[in-house]
Order: C-alpha cells, then structure tokens, then sequence
C-alpha cells in the first residue's frame, strides 16, 4: 500500500469553494485560504439558525495502546461512509499539534483511504489557529513578567502615582500562567526567567517557571469551548495568571492584557474547511489536550456542521474515560448539545495489548506474535472493551463499536470478536471497519449501524451537575465513572477545593488530568481495573474555560523528542515537494 | 485627522486578485488568501526571466529618533506617488513583528494616507511566514537539547551503538543557537533551561540559554537573502547550532534536522501580495533586524516586483548607516541587483533631535518647541544629513532627500532646509513628501524627481568584497562606511576570528550590530560623530546567511515591555472591529 502522504497527493481534490457550496455555506460565509482551506465565518450561524441540528456521532475508543487505535481513521472513514450511503455528513476535528508530527507520533489526518486533505498542510500549520493561541498566550506571560519588573523596580506606590495604573502586587511565587510553545521539547520543561548574574535589574524579576505545549493552553480549551467572538473575549478575561500578595486571583482583565489575547485570536475562532479524500467536509478547529484539558474539537465547528448536514462526526481524545467523559460532562455543559451516538473504536491488538501480555511502545516494531490468533489475549483484553460500553452506556447514549481492521488481521479473530460483542451486550451493534485500505467504501455497513443507532431515543444524562460541591463532582468522575474504589485529595488538593470555593468557582466543571494507557492512573495497569484508588495531587483552575483539572498520577504538559525523532525523515525533495511526513 | 485604522478601515479596497492582475500576475501564480492577501508562486520567476529588471530605490533615512521619521510612510507613499504620475511602481516591504505592534512601537504598515493595508492583517500574523520561522527555529532548539539529553544520558558509544546516529557530541557550552518568540518579553533574554532538582535525569541537561525575537532568528535574514526553495534547504543546511567537544562546528545538517525546517518554512519562501490605501500592489515578505542582521526586505520580493514593475520601492531599517550600508554591503551580494536611487528620508523633528539640545522617547510626549522655528537646532542636527548623503554617494547611487512633513512643520523651515541641501550639494534632489496627509497626491514632486534620479547612470562600488579578509571587511565598514577614527577588536573577537577562518567562514560578508540612534556605538552621540572607535565585543556565525555579525556596544536582541505597553489599548468592540492598533 502507498504511504498516507502518497495516497494523499495522488487522490484528486475539489476546489475549497465547490467543498462549501456543497456543504450548504453561501459564499460570503466562507474566506477560501488557497485552493484547500477555507476560513468558516459565524454569520453562517445566523442564517441556519431555525435549521434543526443533525445527529452529534462522537467517536471514542478503548484504552489506546500508545500507537493509538485509528479513531481519526474511523472518524474520517464514517464520515466517507454516511456520504456513500448517501447521508449529508461531515466530519469534525482537532487541529493536530506540530510537535508530535515532528516527534513520534506522526501527522493526524486519519491515514491510508481515510485522510483530511491536503495532509501535509492540515499537519503542518494549517491556518495559524495554534501559533494564534501561542502568540495570545506568551503574550499573557510576557505582560505577567513585564508588570512584576516594573512594579517590583519602582515600588508599587512610585509606579502608581508615575503610570497612573492601579499596582497588581503580583505574589512571585504564585503565577499560575506558564509560558507555550508547539514543540516537544523536554528541556523547557522546567526553567529560570529573568536571569543575570550581573546586573539583577535589567532582565526582569528571576522567578521558576516553564513550557507547555500549546495544546495544553488554557486558551485552547477555551478556543474549543467557546461560541463566539464576544464569549471569547469575556472568557479570556476572567482567565487567572496570577495571585497579589493578597491570596487574591489576578485575571488577564487585571492585566489589561485580554482585549489584545482576544484580537490575537480573532481569526482563530472560525474553523477551517477541508475535505476528505472523499470530498467529504471537514471541519477542523482548535485541539486542547484530553488530559489536562477535554480534548474534543470545538463546539463552534459542531455548531456549523450540525446546521449544515444530518450526521456530523466528531472525535474525543484517548480511551472513553478521556475524550468521551469529558465530551459528555464538560463540552455538552457548554455547548447544549449532547452525543446521539456513541462509536467505540477497537482493534485486535488493542485488545490483545489490554491483555497484559503485549509490551507496544511507538519506536519500537511490533511483534509479529500479536497478529496470530491468541484467543486467551483477547478474552482477557476484552474485559476493556466491556469496560467502555458500560462507560459510554451509563450516559444513555446509543453505541456500536467499530473494529478498526488492520491488513494482518485474521477473519476469523474478527468473527470471534464481534461474537463476544454481541454476547456480552446485543444492544450494542458492532461492524469491521475497513475504512484505513477502503475508504468510506469499507465504512458503510458502520454506517449503517449509525444511522440505525441514532434513530433510536438518546436519553442523555451527565455524571454531575454544576450545583454539586467539586468535591461530589470529582467523585462522580472517579468513582461512578471510572468505577474507582475512592478518591484520594492530597492536603495541597483540600486546601486548593476550600481557596476555588471561596473565589467563587464552584459552579465550574472538573477536568481529571490521568494516563491515557489505563482506566486508572497507573499506566501499567490494563484490562478493566476496578479496586483502584485516585489520587489528586493538586488542582489547576482554568477559569476561562470553566473547570477546574485534578492532576491525578503524572501528567506530561510538554512532550520531549525521542533519540530519533520524526523529524529526521522529513525533507523537500528537488521538485519541492515535501517527502517523509505520515 | 482619523486614526490609522480608522482611515484604513473607511477606504475602499481591491480584491487581492483585481491587485494581481494589475501587477502583471498570472491567476495561476498567486493564492489567495481571503480577499485582501495572496502568496506569490515563484513559478511567476520563471515566466518572467527575460523581463528587464525595472528601477530599485532604496529608502533610508538620517539617523533616527526612537519615533522613527517615516521611512515606511515615504516608501509607501512613493509608491503611490509614482502611480499618480502614471509610472509602474510598487513597494517591498518587510512583515511587521507583533512584538512591538503590543510593545511600543505599534504597527509597521505605515500611516495616514499611506498603508499597507489592512493594517491590521499586515499587522497581526499576516500569512503566518514569522511563526513559521519561529517554530523552524524553536525546532532546531529542541533538537539540540534532545540530542545532548539522550547522548550524555546513554553515553556516546552506546548511543551510538543503539540508534545508529553518529554521536556529535557536543559541547554543552558552546550551543549557540539559542530560542525565538516573536515578543517584546525581558524576562526570557537569560534563562536557565533543563532543571529539576528532584530528578536530573528527566528534563535534559541543564545549561543556560536565552530568547531572542524572532525576527532576530538567522532563519529571518536566510528568508530575506534566499532565492529559491532549494537555495533555502542548502542555507539551513548551513547553519551552526553549537560545537562539538572538539572544537568543530555542527550544523542543522549534522543534526538531521535542516529538511524539517524547511519544510517548515516551505510556504513562507512566498511573498505576500497587498495593496496600499491607494491600490498600489505591494510585496511584504521576511523581517530581519537591522542591527544583527541586514534590516531590508526580501531578494525575492524585490526580484518578482521588478519584474512586474518599472519601479520598485523598498526599505532599509534604520540610518543609512545599518539598513541601506547592509542592503549595499550584504544584500546586493546575494542579489546581484545594487540600488538604482536612494531616498534619504529627513524630518525637521529628527534633524533638531539630532542636534542634541532634544532628547525624544517614546512613551513620552514630544516638547511643543520642537515644532518651532530652531534655527540652530537645524543647523547643528543638519550636520546629521550631510553625513547621510555623503554616506549613500560613496556607494555612487543617484540621491534623493525626502523631507517628510508634520502637519507642524513651518513652510519656512522646510525651505530653509531645501535650500542648506541644495547648497551642500547640488547634485542631490531634495522634495518635501506630504505623503501621510495626503497619500501619493503629497509625493507626487518626489515621484519625479525620483524618476529623474533613475535615469542617472549608477557605477554601485560596495565598501568591500568577499575575498577581503574578515579583518578588513570589518574596518572598512567602520572606518570608511562609519567614518570612524577605528576599530578595536576585543580578545574574544580577535580569537572567534581566527576560527572562523579555520572552518572556511572567511567568504562571509560582516554585519555591523550597533545602536540605530547614532553614528557611533553610543546612543547619545548625536549629530555627526567623527572620532571615535568602533569597539566590536564579540562575533556571531551566521553561516547560512552568509555573514559574520560585529556585537559593537549593547545590542537587545529581545526588547521588554514598558510599564504601560500598547497592548493595554488594543481590544474588540461590541460588533467584533479591532480598536486601539496603531
């Protein structure tokens, strides 16, 4: 089989304009970027206000090995597959990050038939919505740093009464805002600003901090909860970077820094339209992280796709206890709009690795073993998938579960697995998904497993309610849904409840920030654990976005590159074009 | 008069494309973005190759106050000028940081009735080609210190013996690439990178390092002096990132990392087509400093525009004696296109400033009295242009003066001055440009007698060439380009110079990085400075732009923010417009 990027350029692509026009938008309702991307104003909003919305699919997945299950993948080959069937449909995603395309992980444009086109453009770029988040971010960092070392030089009285501003009398040790970059880059992890040895005056005030990726911004979750220009500026402002001397929170309004994070982002709000290989749209916007943030593409993007076609699917983040949890509790809180259907995407070796009896780790080959027949791996990697139905269930949302196939994959195997599938729970319909090798033309019987799926009554139901304390919804989250025996708040983690309380942030969401590779938050841990304990270390308060996240076990904020990074392979080749991207 | 942006966002403008068209482009070679913005294919190159090459005017200016005297207002202007008297004409100019549209600055489109506009978008992101250099350049970084993090943890002969990679073994010391954001942010100029006391093992190595802005980065002066794609690969090959133990130095190539940079930077190799207030096609495209680099827009804007145009108007940053001495000194070697006029950009303001009885800075309002008639104050500061013509004739290149008028500038004053010009030498044509009140109405006089100046035959001569040594290419810069009594080359200087010529850097051309606020290496010299020494502390490699750069004096390669910067004043209003940028 050709290579993603191959198969990418050899396919023919429409013209961007001829993408919306079929998918309903008006020409002045959309600003073509080149022949492929198109910017997505919000006045389409206006116009299909009275338009019913269609059905929300959110695709979700097992406990993902670190190669991943190709939910992209299944996301994008549904989507293929509705259209073959011929269902208005669309399709919903994040905007992959650089770093991890630079890294280990490679692009995430869905792969082989199934891609977002022009791959190397959604991979790469884009249209500047993640450098517009950095940019607004350090912009904060930047006014965070600069206020400290004018009022620390002065004295707060003196700078008063010179700059005619009110002194913010910023507490050093307690700015909660680090800096971003979309990098993987281990060595910013953990930093010292304001060095010089010489001269401590002229560099600003030296203070620890450190890089996140910027996935990881707090304005990225905000970017993808938000729904339009005005929320986002009010959102931005009540963001925290800091603390006075006071205990008290310092906003970016504090700052005077929102109205400019706003205008730095101004463009960013408006997905951007691209196509499948298929022709299908594709909207693609924003991509907060699906631990310490809620990892699903943009309620802005939902909205405009759900008014413009009758099944719109959308991806969360990781395994059902990630993405999917926090689609159901922190985005459907925002957004009003809550799952019709629910795909859990499993694959053969997933299932086997949730076994405990493989080791995959990205870098190192799989091993061959892993696609013979192994019916003890997959009876007890099955425990998992089991697992993630009764997760996605608990929120009454109807769910099939699709078997993303790889080549290797025996029928026989599938057969066995579909078998227990339908056992274990006949509710639930479950289909192969061919959608990797074929296309949507591997994908229709999902499809029709969806539409089926979403004629039936969703009666959603979220795990908490914003009126509960944040302890009784943290609780929801560990112990109703991850079936955890208890949580465990650490003395920082109470202390941190009681100061969110009396700021007055209760009514916010909760966020837990955990692996991805276990239902609990020791990632070794596989299968369907249930006698486990969560522990929070400490809480993060995203103001703006509206929860607050409960790191829970240890949480990377900023990837590092491995010994032989992605990066290595990729080049121009002497006609220009760019070789070595997957 | 209205605001910058309010006079920008009341006039009229074309679709980019109806602008193309008038250039002379091929719909095939340039895409759109949206519809005032469009990416320049250098397939247009090819098409054109036999196409004579029209005029290059080369704006500079006298020594200039930290308010600038409005080089870009008179590039733009003329431009527009030359259009009203029916000639070809178009602007190159260089992309505005977004440090200083939030710092001090403000935007860099221009003002008053001649902008680039919109402003805003040249203003804020425009395509995105500085976060493209900026993530190239942070991907350098990362790929420094992942390397040194796995090489000294594994140790250099068994990771060698694992990954397959040749150990570089670099010195932890002599990293010299060091981090980029496109911000004004003090507190990143010296960092430690790497920490964590608890576990050493985990964020890298620790070591120090630092942020410059981006438009500081090399990737920005290789943008601005590159030709083609494949030139652009061969550059950041070239680049050095840090020295190995040895003492040799490692370059992007050595770290396997130079394919991914450009492909990062891929599509901001195209100049972005806009269009001033008037219609006037115009190139943006790069930004590199004028101190530490070269400070003029890009070969290949410049190459397409003359092309397209008979004649072409670009920028240099600063004084004559940084950006239009590095356009005549760098750029045209790479170029191989000397500037066929040059405009001296003067102001009344600027002349009594540079008498020293004014002292300006931003932030702070101007002294009314500057605004009346000083007769000795423009006698002393007129010392200042008389260095500047004289200082652009050694170049042998037709010379025009462009007093660009305040709305408070006497009439009696500005003819006073005409005529000390004409006086000192009447070869130099001297015009007063209207061009900010009244767009190319006000600098249709100045159009002429550029026009005029063109058709003088010009015998360029630079002040050295590339087989001169390092040594001498350095004094004749300060001693014949500065005037400068000498130059005295530190130890450290006179040590990085003998090892520049043993790694067979000798070629390069010099790069003089020093105040733009005087002749000299001291801010507070004003006039015309003749005896003084040009002291140089220490070199920097720039071996994939092609020069070696002289730090003379204190250069800040990443500004800070004042106490009250300009972002405090920028936000949206209630219907999403952009307020405060100016």
């Amino acid at each position: 089989m050709l290579s993603d990027i191959d198969i990418c350029r050899s396919t023919p692509l429409k013209n961007i304009s001829e993408v919306a026009k079929q998918a309903g938008l008006h020409h002045n309702e959309h600003q073509p970027l080149g022949q492929y991307k198109s910017k997505v104003s919000l006045t389409s909003l206006e116009r299909l206000a009275s338009q019913q919305d269609g059905k929300l699919v959110v695709v979700t997945a097992i406990t993902p090995t670190p190669l991943g299950e190709g939910k992209t993948v299944t996301t994008i080959g549904l989507a293929q597959g509705l259209a073959k069937i011929n269902q208005s449909a669309m399709a919903c995603i994040r905007q992959p990050s650089m770093g991890p395309v630079f890294g280990v992980k490679g692009g995430a444009a869905g792969g082989g038939y199934s891609q977002v086109a022009p791959m190397e453009q959604l991979n790469l770029h884009l249209t500047g919505d993640i450098h517009a988040v950095t940019v607004a971010h350090n912009l904060a960092s930047a006014a965070i740093d600069a206020r400290l070392y004018h009022e620390q030089r002065e004295g707060l009285e003196a700078f008063e009464a010179r700059s005619g501003l009110k002194a913010l009398d910023i507490d050093p040790r307690r700015i909660v805002w680090r800096r971003v970059l979309d990098h993987n880059d281990r060595a910013l992890r953990m930093i010292t600003v304001g060095k010089n040895e010489a001269d401590k005056t002229i560099n600003g005030f030296e203070r620890e901090d450190g890089f996140d990726i910027s996935a990881a911004s707090e304005l990225m979750a905000i970017l993808a909860l938000t729904d339009d220009l005005q929320d986002l500026r009010k959102r931005i402002g009540r963001v925290v970077l800091a603390y006075n001397n006071q205990g008290l929170p310092l906003t970016a309004d504090d700052f005077n820094v929102a109205g400019a994070m706003t205008v730095t982002m101004k463009d960013s709000i408006e997905p951007t339209l691209m196509q499948t290989l298929e022709g299908v749209p594709t909207l693609i916007h924003a991509g907060p992280f699906a631990n310490i943030a809620h990892g699903n593409s943009s309620i802005i993007a939902d909205k405009v796709a759900l008014k413009l076609s009758d099944f719109v699917v959308t991806e969360g983040g990781f395994g059902s206890d990630m993405g999917f949890e926090k689609a159901c509790n922190i985005k459907v809180k925002a957004s009003k709009k809550n799952p019709d259907c629910a795909v859990i995407v499993a694959t053969l070796r997933g299932l086997k690795a949730n076994s405990g009896l493989y080791d995959l780790r990205p870098g190192t080959p799989l091993p061959d073993s892993i696609f013979n027949d192994d019916q003890d791996a997959l009876i007890a990697g099955f425990e998992n998938l089991k697992w993630h139905i009764n997760s996605v269930k608990q929120y009454q949302v109807p769910t099939v579960v699709a078997i993303n196939r790889f080549p290797q994959d025996s029928a026989q195997e599938l057969d066995a697995l579909k078998q227990m599938i339908t056992d274990f729970d006949p509710s639930v319909s479950v289909e192969v998904s061919e959608a990797f090798g074929q296309g949507g033309e591997g994908a229709t019987k999902l499809a029709h497993a969806v539409v089926k799926a979403c004629q039936k009554q969703s009666e959603f139901k979220p795990l908490y309610h914003s009126k509960q304390s944040l302890e009784e919804k943290l609780m929801a989250v560990a112990e109703v849904g991850y079936g955890a025996a208890s949580i465990s708040l650490s003395p920082l983690a109470k202390k941190q409840l009681a100061e969110f309380k009396l700021h007055g942030y209760n009514d916010l969401s909760v966020c837990l920030a955990k692996t991805p590779l276990s239902i609990s938050t020791e990632a070794h841990v596989k299968g369907a654990p249930s006698q486990f304990d969560v522990p929070v270390r400490e809480l993060k308060l995203c103001a703006g976005a509206g929860f607050i996240y409960a790191l829970c076990g240890n949480v990377m904020t900023m990837p590092g590159l491995p010994d032989k990074p992605a990066f290595m392979s990729l080049d121009i080749d002497s006609k220009g074009n760019i070789v070595g991207l997957s």
